[in-house]
This record gives C-alpha cells, structure tokens and sequence, in this order.
C-alpha cells in the first residue's frame, strides 16, 4: 500500500506538467475509449448484477449497479463536459503589493492526492476520475464492493488512455486493496494522501472521520426541515413541500419533517395531506397534527431521523422562533427552507440556522452541484471548512502564495 | 466537560445576536479593562515566572513568559487593532441566480466554538479572545502550563466584561480540565467544538492530528529553504540567506537549509561565510560546500531538522532542478525562496514547489499575517485545506448559501 501510494504521490508532479489543453484531449479521449467499450463494461457489470442478484440487493440498488449502453453514454457525456469547465487550477484568487513592496499572489493549485469512498453507483468512478483529472488531482478510488467488477472495468479503461499518453496509470487508481484494513491503512497515510471524501451511509463516515490522520470532507446525511409561516404564500407552500419530500425521497437534500406554524396549520394541513396523500407518502404528526388531519404519531425518534423514503414527520409549532430551535435541535446542517412573504422573518431564518444551503420560498431538492450551476459535483459536503454544500470541482483545489520581491528582508 | 461544552455551543448563538458595533465597544471595554487590571495581571504573572524558575525554564521560555507593564500595554493596543479590523462575518463572498432564478447569496459566517491549543506566551490568550469575539466565535484556550496563572488572570479580566455587558462568560473559556486528558476529550468532542487549532511542538501537533474527531487547522515546524541561482544578484542573496537565518532564528520561516547552485558556490560562498561568521551562526555543509568553505559535515540528518536555532545547512546544488527535488524531498510546505534574476528559472521554482509561501528574490521571514497585511493573525497555518500560510481573522470564518425564490420546485 505505502509504495503503491508513494506512486501516487509522484504521479502528483506529473499531472502539474500538463497544459490544460492536453488534459482536455485526454479527457475527450477517455469519454471517447468508454463509448469504444462499451460492451466490455456491460460483459464485467454483468458479473456485479449477477452477483447482486444472488446476493439478494434491493431491486433500487439493482438499478443504481445496472450499467446499459445508454448510462454509458451518459458517463462520456460526463467526462465530456467536465473536459469542457474551465482550468480550475492557476486561477488567480488574490493579488496584492505589501507595504514592504511584496507582490503577493493567491493562485489556486490541485490538492494532491485524493482518496475517494463510495457506494454503489459505478458512474461515480468515471466521473470523480474524471473530475480530479481534470483539477490535476491524483485518485485513489474505493467503490462498493457490489460494484466491484464494473469499477475495475471502467478504470481499466480510463488508465489504457493514461498509458497511451505516456502517464503513469496511478494517476487513476482504483484502492489496491479494497477490505475494510485496506481503508483504515488509506485514510492513516497522511504522508502521501492529501484528502479523503467518505461518501455513504453514517457508519462509514463515523468510522473514517474517528479514525483519519488524513483531512476528511464528509459527505453524510442530510435531515432537512420546511418551515411554513403563517405569512405563507400557501399554495406556494404545499407544492414546495410537496416537492421536498417526494420528488425524490431517497436522497439527501428531501425534506424529512415540516414544521408548521400553528396560526396557519389548521387552514394548510388538510390541503397538504390531500397531496402527500396522492402521493403515497406515509405522514406522522405531533398531537396538534393530529387535531387537525388523521395521521400517525410522530417521536422524537422520527424527528431524528434521516427516512430516505416516502416518509414525512410533521410538527405545529409557536411560529419562527420555535421552528429555528426545533432545526437546531434536530437539523444535520444540511439543508433548510422556510416558506413565508415577511422579509423580517425569512432573514430571521436565514440568520439563526448554521446550514449549508438555507432556502426562502424554495425546495430543499436544489442543493446540488448542478442545480447550482457548477457544472459536474463531487458531492455535497456535510464538512464546515473547506467545502460546504454543493461541492465542485473548485473545492477539489487549494492554493500557494506566490510572493515577487526585489530583495526585501526584514 | 460536556456541559461546559455545550454551554459554549449555546454560547455561539448569543454572539450571533450582536452587532459589530457591540462588539467593537466590548472589544475596546475589554483593552481598557487589561489595562485597568495591569497590577493583578503582574502578580498572577509573577507566580507563574517564580514556578518557571523553581522549573529551571530557558531564558528564552523564561522571556516570553514574562509580562510587564509595557507588554500589558501591547496586549490591550492589539485588542483595541482588532476591534478596527472590518467585520469579518456576513460579508457576501459570491452571488449570482441560477437558470431555475434562484438568488443565491454565498455569506460569511464564524465557525462555532474553536479550541486552541498554544503554549508560553500569555499574551496569545488575549489575542486569540480578541479574534474569536470580533468574529463571532466562542473560544475555548488551553495555554501553557507554565503559563496557567497568567492565562488565568486574563481570562478573567476578559470574562468580568463579558458579564458586565449580559453575556455569558463562557464565550471566551480556559479549557477547564487542562491536563492531557483534558485535552484529549476536547479533540473528540465535535458534537460540540468545530474546530481545533494546535500551536506547538511537533508531539502536540502529531497527537492532535491522530486522535481528532474535530476538524484540526495544525499550526506546524517550517523546514524552510533559501535557494540561490547561477543568475542570483549575488548582493541580493547574500543579504536575503543571512536574513532568513539570523534575523530571528527561532521562528518558523527562518531559513534552515541553503541550497546554492554550483556555477556560482566558488563564488558566493566565501561571502555568505563572512556574513554568517558574523553572526556568529553555526554552519554545517555537503561535501561540495566543504571544498570551498571550512564548515562542519551536514548529513541527511541536518537536512530534516528544524534547527528553531543560529545553525544552517548549506548544500550546492546542480541548478534548479535538484534544488527542487531536495526541497520537495525535505521541505515541510511552509515557506521557499529561490533567488535568481531569471524569470523562466523562477517560475519552475514557483509552480514546481508545494508550499504556502514561494518567494521570488525575497526572505522567507515575511510568511506572517502582519507582513502579508492580515492585521492581526490566528498563525500560520500548515495545513493544506481550509487556511493555508498567515491566517488572519477569515481563516476564523466559513459561509453559508442563502437561496431566495419565488416557489421554486424541482
């Protein structure tokens, strides 16, 4: 592992060398080499889906493994307009002459070497290969185990265009050793590996966050709250939260619990019910919920909880102040929206709750690189440095001072 | 200890509560209050030294221990700066609307609760109250043992502000079991704490890094390097080396290895020796240096050691290139200068070195926040993520996205 990861490392220098437009050719022609094999890459995604199938996986997780040629082209495409964003790398940040006459310089520069964690879908291994490629990033892949078969076959693919330029296939790597030893030794190597970005379920990210020497930006669970106000615009609010939960309830920017406050909850519950109804979603409500609409009860439990299915907790609360200290009490830091006309309160919202991504008039859903309009995503980071929400490829690079003196000393 | 944590993380949403301008004001309250108290801060200070001789402490530890009427003055005249510094949360970092006509504002905010961890000097204490309160952070300090007393007695001043002015005294908080294991719960309590920032030896910095749960932003050794080109100004790089080493060589951005090209190591040699010789530095050298000097052998030993004293390696070199690879090989990323009048040589030395700080024709000694314009400084930081090189009081905040729409759905 340590000399495997000491290649990585000198791949590092190497990656600095080239233009941007040779990384740009290379990255067309990775796209390009995916398409050529398609059928290769179907052949090995064959044995994953056979394997899950005895495995007994979820038909959901079935359909996040399947590979087609149609997902195949969508993972050149990928590749592709990641060719297409712009160098993020030698970005001037920062410029400024000292009062000693110093030209100082914040330039933007890659990490280094990245490791990266993650879970079933095989498409995350072209597209975070492709996306530290791009920023001069060495990667160090660590997929799913279900996946395994298809991430060899698709690394395989990216590293043979590696080699035919004359690169060292380390550069993209999938982790040598995959076992769960193999991590605990990745994320202690601090000497050679710059950053880890644990992407999966909370055991994952506990475990390397405990046990990491190496910086980690997580990407963990997100349990997001929909406020609305009694200055609700209400039809505005039902779709809102409508959409929160249902659009697509397994992922980390749906809503998990609605709070609403009481001088409206009795006007706005049944008009949501009718919806979450058609919708199938399974509703669990404090006692003031259930005054009014017939649901379940809801716990503390489930306001703890990040579902990730069609199921919504709801609380009636006393207004602003007890939707912010209810976010703040149960909030994972994610995502959070508030639903209401009054400026004064929505700012009172905005300002009282430490999240990422904090919404007026808006679905939690659009915290996400593409919605943000940062092209490809690495992910979105639950971290509170370095990289917060939607994380692209920018937060795949830090920065040097570059300082022109003319003989200054102190 | 969990308590007391948690009331600091209750306290970091009081302080979001008040305006700059009360900030400012309790600021300066807390300068005058310094000053006001100069007698018992000199009496708690003179326990502390009285042990620190019992202890036998260097001169040295013994001199930054020690506060007196003038040092005292300091202290208060650096609050009173950082009270004038702009305030640095709530400012808009980017902004823009996406296709869906989201309004997305990106916002500085403080970072939460902030452990750190320093040693001798007891005006750090102020200092970093100072920049935790102006930004908005509850702090919790673990000075020095050699320092408890004085430490102690400046908290309280601090603390007696605090609560003159209805603010809860733990926002600016002595860890309050300071012992090794005191420490080593702080480091795990992320429920709590959102950042850890270790200033000290390389023991201290090590334990940190390995047993954090909490974000860490280390503040590490600088193995710094001067390298000096065939096409130096010789004048120039004579003044520059002995700068970097002799100006003030217990400090991280002293100079600790000199690199000297070997078309002109005849030639600069003798002169770099004239100027060390006066300044009575310790000089070690490779074989190629011991043909022209009469100096003592350096090993690979010396080449790793952070002397933080008046002794220097000096090592020739054939051109850039192996300096580059010495520096990559032995440098610890903090401070490299080369100095050569030749752009394209200079450019290779600044994008081929990984480093916070590269000079072009200039001392390693000004990586600090005061020279770099930071005002005052937090440190240098030797991480590569989040603050990198002098950290001022932004390295103190991170940001949120505020999203505004009109009914947005996905």
């Amino acid at each position: 592992m340590e000399q495997f990861l000491n290649e990585a490392k000198k791949g590092s220098r190497v990656l600095n060398t080239l233009s941007g437009r040779e990384k740009n050719r290379i990255l067309r022609e990775m796209a390009e080499a995916m398409r050529a094999n398609t059928m290769t890459l179907i052949e090995a995604n064959a044995i994953d889906m056979a394997n899950g199938k005895e495995n007994n996986l979820s038909s959901a997780l079935m359909d996040r493994l399947l590979l087609d040629e149609n997902r195949i082209d969508a993972m050149a495409v990928a590749v592709e307009e990641i060719a297409a964003l712009k160098e993020p790398t030698g970005r001037v940040l920062d410029g400024w002459v000292t009062e000693d006459g110093l030209k100082i310089e914040k330039v933007s520069i890659p990490i280094g070497v990245i490791g990266i964690i993650y879970e079933s879908r095989p498409n995350v291994t072209s597209d975070t290969a492709a996306l530290c490629f791009k920023s001069s990033n060495v990667c160090v892949l660590k997929g799913g185990k279900e996946a395994e078969n298809s991430n060899q076959a698709i690394a395989k693919v990216l590293q043979a265009v590696l080699e035919k330029n004359n690169l060292p296939k380390e550069l993209i790597s999938l982790l040598p050793d995959s076992s769960r030893e193999g991590v605990a030794k990745l994320i202690k190597m601090d000497k050679y590996v710059d950053l880890i970005i644990p992407r999966g379920g909370e055991a994952l990210i506990r475990y390397v966050s405990e046990n990491a020497t190496v910086s980690v930006v997580k990407h963990d669970k997100g349990l997001c709250h929909t406020y609305i106000d009694k200055d609700a615009d209400q039809e505005k609010a039902v779709k809102i939260a409508i959409n929160a939960k249902v659009q697509r309830p397994g992922v980390c920017n749906a809503m998990e619990t609605l709070l609403v406050d009481k001088a409206v909850a009795a006007e706005v519950l049944p008009k949501l019910k009718e919806g979450f109804d058609a919708a199938g979603t399974d509703l669990r409500g404090c006692g003031a919920t259930q005054d009014i609409i017939n649901v379940t009860n809801a716990t503390d439990e489930d306001y703890d909880t990040e579902y990730l299915a069609n199921i919504l907790s709801i609380k009636v609360v006393d207004g602003v102040n007890e939707a912010i200290e209810h976010i703040v009490r149960f909030g994972s830091g994610h995502s959070e929206a508030i639903i209401t006309e009054n400026i004064t309160t929505a700012e009172e919202f905005l300002n009282n709750i430490d999240a990422a991504a904090l919404y007026v008039n808006a679905s939690t859903r659009f915290t996400d690189g593409g919605a943000f309009g940062f092209g490809a995503e690495v992910g979105i980071s639950t971290n509170k440095l370095h990289a917060r929400g939607p994380m692209g490829i920018e937060g795949l690079t830090t920065y040097k001072f570059k300082i022109y003196g003319s003989g200054q000393t102190r």
